[in-house]
């Protein structure tokens, strides 16, 4: 136990912090550990943020902190944790923080909860067409008999493709374990005994896609994953298939699912495209077979909270004299988001 | 065991049949049962109805099956069982069959299964504003921050209020517990031990209306609760509440369920309503805080192979002297829909 409390600080970008770290969620640090700043750093440079740095033996980040470069850690001796209210820390933690030993813990465990939960809403809406058919009865404003519309409908009897056994993946995986639904996965760092370990059959990429009736994505954001739904795999959806993309548009050729989804025979539930913002004109917005919406799966609003409270948590075990819960390593990052 | 098997015989609607029980799975009754007719009776009194009824040990029912009155038992007085492939027989199963001694069984069990999922997928798309953002997005064709827009969206730290522990409302229940949500429920014919033992809290019914971020109704179909959710009631749901109905529309006072939708500050998702198709004036078609279905929450589609695979199997334990895994009480009628 630390006798004189270690220094936590709060570096991130305008506006974050009210939304994720409200003073009650803050004076939850207190007596164990002390808070060097109520104001968040947004900037690594000024006398300020020299001085909060050259104190600060936690540091707390949040959404568009600045890069933790070599000068950052020159001006921050006694730094020995970065804990992330976040997903992914590449945007802020460089290679100097590896190499000095700082130990790094994440978010993306609890992040991974909200994108599980959109992704299995999603699902079960897809396999009962339920969205088409209340397109259906908005229109015509009289008795529709859904599967005259709709035979295959139903959450049963149907394949469910999980593309990546990540964090993501794993919690829509357990979550399906409650439905009558056939779940596979594609994971190339997945063996098959650690998919049994999951409940699922692991099958290859092609015959997921080819097989699946729901393909839902969630790899890593990588170079090696760009591109991973490439016009080729993107054919052999079958018809009248749902694919839900909450992971990164760069994973996917997105003129090749728009082109797909305008032949009318594929059904795309987009939280992420490429651009990030699409331009007015992009279809993706008007399709009536697309539902579009603005990267919402992830933690926001009262999610944000839960964020919160595993950083603070975190912080509290390092007071505590515990190991990190959710500690990040520069090998993972490899493969990780 | 019978050596001699029992005579099975069909009774459903015009084109009931077709969707519920396809050829391979009435063959699966054999060669235990004996299938007297693979054209159901759409009637009791034709000459060939007589002949199937006259020799008949099980009737299968189905959706629109006509009356099964002293008439129908007199012409049949080998039937000792009706295995009903839905999930009420309030309309065709007589007080004539159960002083008969006549065993009844439904599909009430596995076509809860359908409606809690719907009602689990819309808990979630309500608790997020995922229709609302998307709507936003749909119109805007521009950036949208959810939760500038609602800043309390999120399934994390919210009250779901389950109005029943019915069949459905114990699945939901059930299905609910992998969520961080705090489920209450209110049942009059709940202890609070048997509500321990669902894993969650039991409070009244006003109570639970006004303390619930999302209500779902799950009460049956009575004479007691008719107009159980009143002007009264509706008028104390929560601002920026959402009220799902997927039990039936004459639990719920539909005037004044829309005038309070109509002031905006209330989300209905409705899977039924009074009268059961609208005329095309209503305004729960187009009220953009309205998410209208045509009563497909319950087993379809795909779905109507479970409730299939269900009947059938519950007719092959009787063939194996086995008791009826969801046999239907006279006295259960009172409180079941």
């Amino acid at each position: 136990m630390n006798h004189t409390p270690l220094n936590v600080a709060l570096a991130m970008g305008t506006g974050v912090a009210p939304r994720i770290f409200p003073p009650q969620r803050l004076a939850q640090l207190a007596p164990e550990l002390l808070l060097l700043n109520h104001e968040p750093m947004e900037d690594f440079t000024s006398p300020r943020s020299q001085n909060i740095l050259a104190n600060t033996d936690i540091l707390i980040t949040g959404w568009n902190c600045r890069t933790i470069d070599q000068a950052v850690l020159d001006a921050a001796p006694r730094l020995r944790y970065i804990l992330h209210a976040g997903g992914t820390v590449k945007h802020h933690v460089t290679d100097a923080c590896w190499d000095r030993g700082i130990q790094v813990s994440t978010a993306a465990e609890v992040n991974a909860i909200p994108v599980a939960e959109y992704t299995v809403a999603m699902i079960l809406l897809a396999n009962k067409r339920i969205l088409q058919v209340a397109r259906k009865l908005h229109t015509d404003k009289a008795a529709v008999e859904p599967d005259q519309v709709f035979p295959d409908m139903g959450n049963y009897g149907k394949r469910i493709g999980i593309i990546g056994a990540s964090k993501i993946g794993r919690h829509v995986i357990r979550l399906l374990a409650a439905y009558d639904l056939d779940v596979v996965v594609s994971d190339p760092y997945l063996d098959d005994a650690a998919a049994a370990a999951l409940g699922v059959e692991r099958i290859s990429l092609e015959e997921l896609v080819a097989s699946s009736d729901v393909v839902s994505l969630h790899a890593p954001s990588l170079a090696s994953t760009e591109n991973l739904m490439h016009a080729g795999l993107i054919g052999t959806l079958r018809p009248q298939a749902t694919f839900i993309n909450t992971s990164r548009g760069e994973l996917v050729d997105q003129d090749a699912l728009l082109a797909r989804v305008q032949q009318g025979d594929l059904y795309a539930v987009l939280d992420v495209t490429t651009p990030w913002v699409l331009p007015p004109e992009s279809a993706f917005y008007t399709h009536p077979n697309v539902l579009l919406t603005p990267h919402l799966a992830g933690s926001l609003g009262t999610e944000l909270q839960r964020m919160a409270a595993s950083t603070i948590d975190e912080a509290l075990r390092i007071a505590r004299g515990k190991p990190l819960l959710h500690a990040l390593h520069a090998k993972d990052l490899a493969i990780t988001a």
